[in-house]
C-alpha cells in the first residue's frame, strides 16, 4: 500500500483550505464527497484528463479537506469530517451549506 | 468619485470567495477587516508595495467580500457583511470564527 501524505490535524491550514476550494473542479469533487463519503476515483463525475484529476485530488488531500485511502490500484477518497471539525468547528457544514445555497440560487429555486 | 465594479449579491461567487481568501495577505487584511470594519487603505498593516495591496483590495472587491469607497484620494474598506450573510448565511462568522481558532492554536493557547 502506497502511503501518501496527508497533513495532521494541527498542521491544517486555512490557507490551503481556500486554496483547494478556489477551483471550480476541486469544488465539484467536495460536494461529490459530501453525498457519497467515499468514493472510487474512477467514480467522480467530473470530464477532466485522468493527470488533471490526480492533480486536483492531491491538492486536496494536501490541504487537509481529504483524505485518500489506496487499496491497490483503488483509491477511496473521503472527507476528514472529524478532523476539520476538530481544527475549525463550524467551517465545514457552514461550506457545505454554502455550495448548496449557491446552487439552489443558480437553478432559480 | 471613482466608481470601482462591485459583483451584485446575487452574483457573488463561492470560488471566488475562496480564491480572495487563499493569499496570506489577504487573508490578513479581512482579519483587520473584521476587527475594524471600516479602513483607510493607508491603515492597512501590511509590508507589502502599495501596487500589491492595490491588487490585494481588487481581487477582495471584485470577490465580493469587501466593498472600497472612494472619497477623494481616500479609500475606505469594509466587509460586505450583509450582502454576504443574505447570499451564504452563516458561510462569514464561520470563516471569521476559523480564523481566531488557527490563531490561537498558533500561539499555544
Amino acid at each position: 500500500m502506497r502511503t501518501q501524505h496527508h497533513p495532521a490535524r494541527d498542521d491544517i491550514k486555512l490557507s490551503d483550505i481556500f486554496y483547494a476550494l478556489s477551483d471550480p473542479s476541486r469544488q465539484s469533487i467536495i460536494k461529490e464527497l459530501a453525498k457519497k463519503t467515499v468514493l472510487n476515483c474512477k467514480n467522480f463525475e467530473l470530464e477532466v484528463a485522468k493527470s488533471t484529476l490526480s492533480h486536483h485530488l492531491k491538492v486536496l488531500r494536501e490541504s487537509g479537506l481529504t483524505q485518500t485511502r489506496q487499496s491497490g490500484t483503488m483509491a477511496f477518497i473521503s472527507l476528514r469530517r472529524e478532523d476539520l471539525d476538530a481544527r475549525f468547528p463550524g467551517l465545514l457544514d457552514a461550506i457545505l451549506g454554502a455550495y448548496a445555497k449557491e446552487e439552489q440560487d443558480a437553478s432559480g429555486a
